[in-house]
Formats: structure tokens, sequence, C-alpha cells
């Protein structure tokens, strides 16, 4: 077989898990915004059949067959050649998959249905011992499947890994020490300062105004509506299938109108990253993840969350987004936001206000939140820390770091539904992207001075073909610490997140 | 292994076929209802691979070896044992599916591409010399394909076989000619008589209007909203995803009201079908055509349009369902129909009219176009008609049961999809639902005097529980004409159905 040959059969077999793992995001998409209630059991089924298709189709012995040939055929490609990521990215996630018994992987999936159903009743009751052997028993699951995937020094690794690869518990540890030591002080003064206007922000807004500037914006920034769409749902989410259908989901509260604008602004910006890949990698290794079997063109779940981040805080969450857009917003409710001007609606949707709920928080004490969970995480899979000492635990760090007292598990240990699935590893990506957020915009800033006039007029082309350019075309080609050293000329690197949080939160 | 494990086996290898094939399904409503016009190339990816996944995985050595474990297991059942019905009608899929290599698949599925492009072109233009070559091969291969199944008398009867199993050429053939000899007749008096007024039909009917009452029809018939939902479509369909989330799609025609109208309640027909399919057989070879490779629980194309067609025409397009719900109607759209009144909206809807669209189509001559289609599919399959000569033998027929010269080949025999989609044997199933739907209804109207008076009182919920009874609960467990012979006490019966012509339409 010729080298070419030899590739593109590897990539036809590549090409039918990602076309599988995308169905499989079809059925979800489908099942957060369209479904019937009366479809949910065997959706669940349809769902754990494609994903078991998917690893039986990645880990057969077609695959292993063409991978070897592939891996013979690039040995005289130069080093940076994409066929070699293909093949390198290919083979990492044959020996991940090969490493997990098919047992350990149906354990933890029958593990996840009870653990959810005690989740929710624990939730609803605020008892955390309704769900704490049934995390014990994902603790225990996690490790196996940490010790099954290899790690040398902490098993939390091995988790982070399918998330965030490079990432470890003691990276984490070091980040989060530089944020927690520079934010402190940033939140005290924020603190200390009178809390501006904002009971506008709770007036009634139709859903109608929210769903058309939603739109609007959207397209504003970029996202294009012939590959993709909006819908509602109830816990907001972007999904793509191919770069050519990438969709976002909101949702409307009635009362409270920053919800469904930053939410939107969110996932656009997620969705900008989908449908910026380049079309060649279409249906190939570098736009699916084959280590956590989903179809996905951004390359660790932080890389997409730095894109999320930029466009929802710092585009949309700025001051002169409001200047150029508050009058357009008025326009759709004028009775609720006549007596509001650009400048208080900014201050009000900029406003510090520790609270006790993760997905309710403010951009300045949102990391504080991840921060406590990925600490616990940590400790949870070290053995430190028993799970019976957890909300304990979870309580102490809340009144150190925000200074409040947790009425209740359901408004602390019990608010996040992510340990109930099953999966520990995921909280670390959401401060990475904000930190790598704010490192690409500093780079571009500097990069190209007329990026921020060009912005502050409203138009957004520039910036979504920048981001294009270093980011969103090269889908899963480079890791995200390979992709930041080529653009921004180093790693991660938390200096700028800080600065621009010292200059919108200190002052 | 007992008994039970060995068809428990059996059974959870055609659960994952039955979840991939639903997978697809949802895939095809997606792209019909949902999907943004940039998905449609890798959304097409996605259904062939799931389809080529399906088949591979019926033919894995896993499932052949459950299959002849469960076959051994049956031995000591009863002959009418359900799980007899569910091993035979495996191992019929599984030597169907053996016998087709998947060089043919491919080139079918290769085929369709080019020629569905060129069948769209050749409607546009009104040139059928652009298509034909593409049929032609499309017949050829259709030969191809029956040889592999195998057929003795027709080739024919290999491929209605895969829509309508206990059909053939022959059978079809004696059934055309009975319709025929008795319903020229009934349309030569049916034309004989002045047209209806009908201008009303034609005038503005906004969608909101058209839905709210397609909607409320759809919940009168049964039809479940939590297990369903309605949306919009430019072909309307109903497709399920199991009994328990069945999607029904309607287009609106703001300019022509019956559309939506009987449309619904054709789709609600088909829904109902699926809805009220046995739970027991959920996932299982009962409510899965595995020779089809299609997710249904209706036992053949032509028993699930009997049930569109009952609801459609027997029930929803009677004088007693408008005399009932014309005023709801009127409330829906006052200016519309306000100087209308129930009779004549029901002699409106029931005027013969004789075209050359089959879509367009009235109830009485709506088999002549089946017939026709069924005729041409039989001589091309034969070869007793070259393509070439195809246009031709379409404008005499026509013009022989309707009396009508086709203008041109857009208006006659390139009106429809299916043969570009290089399907051929599924025409005969409309015109088999138009005769078991009479024919269902006729003995249900014996067996329970008192159902008529319920349904011209609207209430509907007797009839469905009859159906589900007779026909609905069983799925795929009986044949057609096992089913008919049990709740009838015959096979298919053109009788009823004429008799019901000539009452509705002769007099």
């Amino acid at each position: 077989m010729t080298q070419q040959a030899s590739i593109a059969a590897l990539n036809e077999r590549v090409a039918a898990v990602n076309d599988v793992l995308n169905a499989t995001s079809v059925l979800t998409w489908d099942s957060r915004t369209m479904m019937p209630p009366g479809g949910a059991e065997t959706r669940g089924q349809q769902i754990a059949t494609l994903t078991r298709v998917a690893r039986d189709l990645l880990l057969s012995s077609e695959t292993e067959a063409a991978l070897g040939n592939a891996e013979r055929a690039i040995e005289s490609l130069p080093d940076d050649a994409p066929e070699r990521r293909i093949v390198a990215q290919t083979r990492h996630a044959f020996e991940h998959h090969r490493r997990v018994p098919a047992s350990l992987i149906q354990e933890r999936a029958a593990l996840r249905t009870v653990a959810q159903a005690a989740w929710i009743e624990g939730r609803a009751k605020s008892d955390f011992s309704i769900f704490a052997p049934h995390l014990a028993r994902t603790v225990e699951l996690s490790r196996a499947y940490a010790d099954c995937i290899g790690w040398s020094e902490h098993p939390y690794d091995a988790m982070v890994s399918i998330y965030e690869p490079g990432e470890t518990a003691s990276s984490l540890k070091r980040l989060f020490a530089t944020l927690r030591s520079s934010m402190q002080p940033i939140l005290d003064a924020a603190r200390s300062r009178p809390a501006p206007r904002s009971d506008f922000l709770f007036r009634e807004f139709p859903e109608e105004g929210q769903r058309a500037f939603g739109l609007s914006m959207a397209e504003k920034l970029g996202y294009d509506l012939k590959r993709g769409r909006l819908d509602t749902t109830v816990h907001p989410f972007e999904v793509s299938f191919t770069r050519n259908d990438v969709r976002i989901t909101t949702r409307y509260n009635r009362n409270y109108l920053p919800a469904s604008l930053f939410g939107t602004a969110h996932e656009t910006g997620h969705g900008l990253y989908e449908q910026g890949v380049d079309p060649a990698y279409t249906r190939t290794t570098l736009a699916t993840d084959l280590v956590g079997l989903y179809a996905v063109g951004g390359t660790s779940f932080g890389a997409h969350e730095s894109q999320s981040r930029l466009w929802e805080n710092h585009v949309v969450r700025s001051r002169t987004f409001w200047q150029l857009h508050f009058p357009e917003l008025q326009r759709h409710f004028p009775d609720q936001l006549g007596d509001v001007s650009a400048e208080e609606f900014y201050r009000a949707v900029t406003r510090v206000e520790p609270g006790f709920i993760r997905v309710e928080a403010d951009e300045l004490t949102y990391d504080f939140h991840i921060m406590l969970r990925v600490d616990i995480e940590c400790a949870l899979m070290d053995g430190s820390l028993p799970v019976a000492d957890l909300p304990a635990a979870w309580n102490a760090a809340i009144k150190r770091d925000l200074g409040l007292d947790v009425p209740n598990d359901s408004k602390g240990v019990l608010q996040d539904v992510h340990w109930s699935t099953g999966y520990i590893g995921s909280f670390p990506t959401y401060t990475i992207g904000n930190v790598m957020a704010a490192q690409v915009m500093e780079t571009l800033r500097r990069q190209d001075v007329g990026l921020d006039a060009a912005v502050d007029a409203g138009d957004y082309a520039g910036l979504a073909d920048a981001l294009r350019g270093k980011i969103w075309q090269h889908g899963r080609r480079f890791m995200r610490d390979e992709l930041l050293v080529r653009e921004t000329g180093r790693g991660l690197d938390p200096a700028p997140y800080l600065a621009y949080l010292q200059g919108k939160y200190a002052s």
C-alpha cells in the first residue's frame, strides 16, 4: 500500500467512529431539546449502544491493522506533518481504550444510573448521606479507571488527562496558588465597594425578546446560522455534528435577563470554535476526541472554554459592548429597561456578589468555586479526604474563600451534577478556560493594535478571523499548550488573566 | 445455556441493532425537520455508516451464534410462541442480508447519489432522457438484488417482499384487475356529477390556526403527545424511535387548507400504530424490520398505510367528522370559513377531480396512480418495458384511466422521488393500505354495532382500543395476512373497499 493509501485507510476507519460519535451527539442534543418525556428510557439505551459501537470500531482488528500500516507509512514524513499527529493520536486513543476493560465500563455505566437517582433524591432532601455511598463507589471506580490508564505522580493526573491533556494535580496546585493569592485581594476590594443598582435585571422579560436579541447577538459575533441553530433547553450547551452543523442552546429566565444574554454569548463562543475548524479535518482524528469518545473539533475542554469565556466575558461582558448595543436591547424591552443607562447595565452585569451556587456565580468568584471542587477531587482520588468528610471540607472552603456559611448540602456539596454522572476530573477546565482566554486576548491585542478599536466599534470579524487563524482552524492538531506556545510564545500563564481581573474588578 | 438465556442472548444482539436503527431514524427525522442546510453532506455519511453498522451487527458471528443457540432452545416451545417468531424472523433477515454482497450495497448507494441529482435536474427541465440511463442502471441493480434474495415466478416478487411480504407480481395483478373493473364505473359516475363548490379551500389560512387545529385533532384521535410531537417538514412523514417516542410531521400550505388537515390525520394514523405496539416488544425483532433495516413496529408497509388511511379517510374524511368538528375549524378561521357549511366543506374535501399528480390525488383516483406505477415496475423488472418506452407507457395509462393528456414528463413519469432513490417495489403498499383499511373497518363495524355511533359522536377511544387490540399491539409478530385472517377471518379482500368507495363516491 502506498503512504497515501495507508493513511486514507486509517482515516476511513476513524471516519466511521466519528460518524457514530456525531450520531450520538445528535441523539443527546435531541434528548435535551426536542424529545418527548416518554423517549427517555430507550434513548439512554440507544446512546449507550452507539458509544459501545464507537469503542468497538476503534478497537477492532481492522482499525489496529490500519493503524500499524499507517505508522509504517508515516516514517518518512516531516515531524510536523498533520498525518503524524493523526496517527499518533489514534494510537494514543487505541491504547487508552485497550487498557480499560469492558467490565469496568459497564460497572461505571450501571453505577451512573443509580448514582444519578440517589443524587437527585439527596439534593431534593438536602441529605448528603443518600448520595455518599454512590460517590464513594464512584471514587473507587475512578481510581480503578486511573490505574488502567496509568499515572505516575497522582491518580488524579489520569482523570484530568481525559479532559485536559498535560495538566496534573501538581500543575493545577501551582496554578491555583497563584490565582488565589492574587484574586483574593481583588475580591476583597470589589466587596468593599457599594453594590451597584441591579433591580432592573429581575423585571419581567418575555422570551421572544430575549431570543431575538440573543440570535442577533450570536450572528453579530460571527455565528453562522446556515451551519447552526439556537434552541431552548434546561442546562445550556453547545454541540457539533461536524463543523457544518454546530448547534447552541440557551435558557430563558423571564425574571433574570443576564442568564440568556451571557449564556447565549458563552455558547456562541463554543460554537464559533467548532464552526471554524479546518474543513479538511472533518471526520478525521483532528476533529474527534477519540479518548473521550466525543466528536469535537476543539483541542481540549479548557481550550474550548477559553473561547466561550473570551466571547462571553472579554467581548460581551464589557463596557463598550453595552455602550454600543444597549439601545438595541432597550428596543426589545422598552418598558423594562427604559429607565436604565448603558453604564448602569454594565455595572449591574459585572457586579461582584459571592454566593453558594457555581452556575450563578459572577466572573470574579467563579474560579473559587472551581478551585474548591478540584481540591476536593484530588483529595478524594488520593484518599486523603474520606467521602464522609466532604460536606465539612466544602463548607469550610466556602467560608474561607467567600466568607459565606453554607446553609445546607443542596446549596453546597450536592449542587452539581458532575460527580453523579460518574466523572471526576473535568472541573479544572473551567478555570483553565478563563486563564487561556485572557492570555490569548492579551497576545492578540499586542499583535494587532487596531483590534480593540474594531471590537469597540462593534466590528467582531477581525477578532473572529484572528482566533480562527490562531486556534479554531487547527482543530485537535495541536495540544493546548503547543497551541499556546505557537501563538502566544509560552504555555498557560495566569498573568494576563490576573491583570484583566485587576483592571475590571479592582478599581 | 437455558432456553430463556438463549433467547435473551439473541434479544440482546437484536436490541443493539434496533438501537442503531432507531438512532438512524433520529438522524433522518432531524435532517428533515431541524437540521441547518450546512449539515446535509456529513449527515448523509453518518446515516450511511449507521446503516452499515446495523447490518454488520446483524451479520456478526456473535449474532449468528446467538441465533443458532436460540433455534435449538425454542424447539420445545408451542408453535404460536412469540419466541418462535422472533427467532424465525431474525433467521430470515440474517439469510436475506447474507445473500446480498456488500459490493452490491455500495453500488446501489453510489448510484442513488448520482441518480437523485439526475432526477432533480431531469424533473426541473422536464427531460426524461437525463434520468433515463440512471433508471436503467437502477433496474439492473434491482434485478441483481432480486437475484441475490431469490424469487421463483417474477423478479418483482423479491422486491415487493421487502415492503409487503406475501405479495407477488401475480397477486397484485389479480387484485388490481378487480379494483380497476369496479372502480372505473364509480369514477365515471363521480365525474358525471357537477363539481361541488371548493373555492374556500384555497383562501389564506395562517399556519398557527392550521397547527392548532391539527394538534387538537391528533389528540382527539388518541395520539399521545407525551410520547410524540408534531413538526413541520417538506414531505410529511411519521417516524418512531421506539413506541415511546413517535413523531409526526406535516406541511402547512397557506393557500390550500386540506393539505395539512388530512396530512396530519394520515400521519396520526401511522403514529397511533407505533404508539400502540406492545411495550414488551420494545427493542426486539417484533418491533424491528430487520430485512429493511428500519426500526418500525408495524408489520408491513401496507398494514401501516392501512392505519393512516383508516384515520385519514374513514374517520376524518367523513361527513359526521365535519358535522361535529367543522365549528371548531371555523373558530380558527372565522373570516375564511364563515360563509361555508359543514356539508359544503365535506363535499369539497371529497370532490373527485382526476389530475396528473399522485400526491395531490383525491381518494378515488389515487389508486389509479398507484396501479400504473406498479404495472410499470413489474414490466421494468421483467424487461418487457424498456426504460426508453416508459414515458409513452405512462402517458397512455393516464389517458386510459383518467382521460387526461400528460403535458410533460415533470407532470408524468418524473414526478415521484421513489425510483431515483434506487428502490423499486414499495408503491403497491399504498393501495394495499386502502384495501386493508376498509376490510378492517368493515369487520369492526360488524363486530361492534355501537362503534359507528361512538365515532359519529366524536368518541374515538373505542375505535382506537379495537385497533390496538386487533392490530397495533401485535407489532411485527404476525405477517399482514396472518393478522387479517385472525381478525377478519380472511386474507386481503378488496370487496369491503369497493363497497366503501361505492357508498361514498357513486351516489
